[in-house]
């Protein structure tokens, strides 16, 4: 079956600092009109950066949208048309106070697909050198260091639910045990 | 440091069918009013089904915010106040036509966390009887199966990117290999 569904037309509900909200009429497969909502958001990037004792960073904040204090491997959204590597690179060091150094890139991770154009790019980074943390003025975090297992545990018992984190970790703990990552 | 961000007024900017969309005044840790963008969702859930042979149900479908065909584990968006796990009864078996049975919860995933208050509720089943496909009128997909390895490395090599589908993969994976699933 041809799965494609054709854009219409747009009529922008809302354009905003981090989002904008759309409602397009698209044409299914069959050929009927349906309306679709659609979140526009620029993407961001997550960084999974280890240091010299086989620990990772995460950062520890309050997410607003779910109203609760969540853990995390940093991340940071993109400018527009920022390419994500430049970004991961700003965040980790802005986020943790180091530099990461060695970047390699693990794929992207649409988060919800359906209704909204995010994708994040995720990375892994070795530890570099330290260079202090510079957050935004909205921006309010705690840094902590976890060992790959401690991190894969904390997914299994849910004190760790966010979907990049859990993405992340899949990758990075596969591409150790097939040596694609040492 | 105490992380909390107090929420201080809402705007809604949009209400729709499957979101809605505020703008609020937030109170930061340090005193300070910032304002943040929230889209609103009920939550949606994903269920990994296996069949007798060991393979997994998968679904492809454009996702129309991507402008991409993906291939994703069967999931669906939970009615207001539902139970997550009758919304993933019904969606398994509207989506592939088999019931599912023998549920087991793997836990929640948040996507995207920072500006969104959507949960997925992520749930294992064993494959049921044959019930017979039951699609919306406005949804297009094709049902395949694959295997627990085939998937994993389907999410290697970026075949697959949603993000539910990794983590619930990482779960399960995990999970066998820990005997808290056999």
């Amino acid at each position: 079956m041809d799965l494609k569904q054709k854009r219409l037309s747009s009529d922008y509900k809302y354009k905003g600092k981090i989002l904008n909200l759309r409602v397009d009429q698209a044409e299914m497969p069959d050929g009927q009109t349906v309306e679709r909502e659609v979140v526009e958001h620029h993407g961001g990037v997550g960084i999974a950066m280890e240091d010299n004792e086989g620990k990772f960073f995460l950062v520890t904040q309050y997410r607003y949208a779910q109203e609760k204090v969540m853990i995390e491997f940093p991340a940071g959204k993109m400018e527009m048309h920022e390419d994500p590597l430049v970004t991961a690179k700003r965040e980790i060091a802005e986020e943790t106070g180091y530099a990461g150094k060695d970047f390699m890139y693990l794929g992207q991770m649409v988060p919800t697909g359906a209704y909204d154009t995010e994708v994040i790019h995720m990375y892994y980074a070795r530890m570099g050198e330290y260079t202090g943390q510079k957050l935004d003025s909205d921006e309010f975090l705690n840094v902590s260091r976890m060992t790959l297992r401690e991190i894969m545990d904390a997914c299994i018992d849910m004190t760790i639910d966010d979907g990049k984190t859990l993405a992340m970790i899949f990758l990075i703990s596969q591409m150790k045990e097939r040596g694609l990552l040492k």
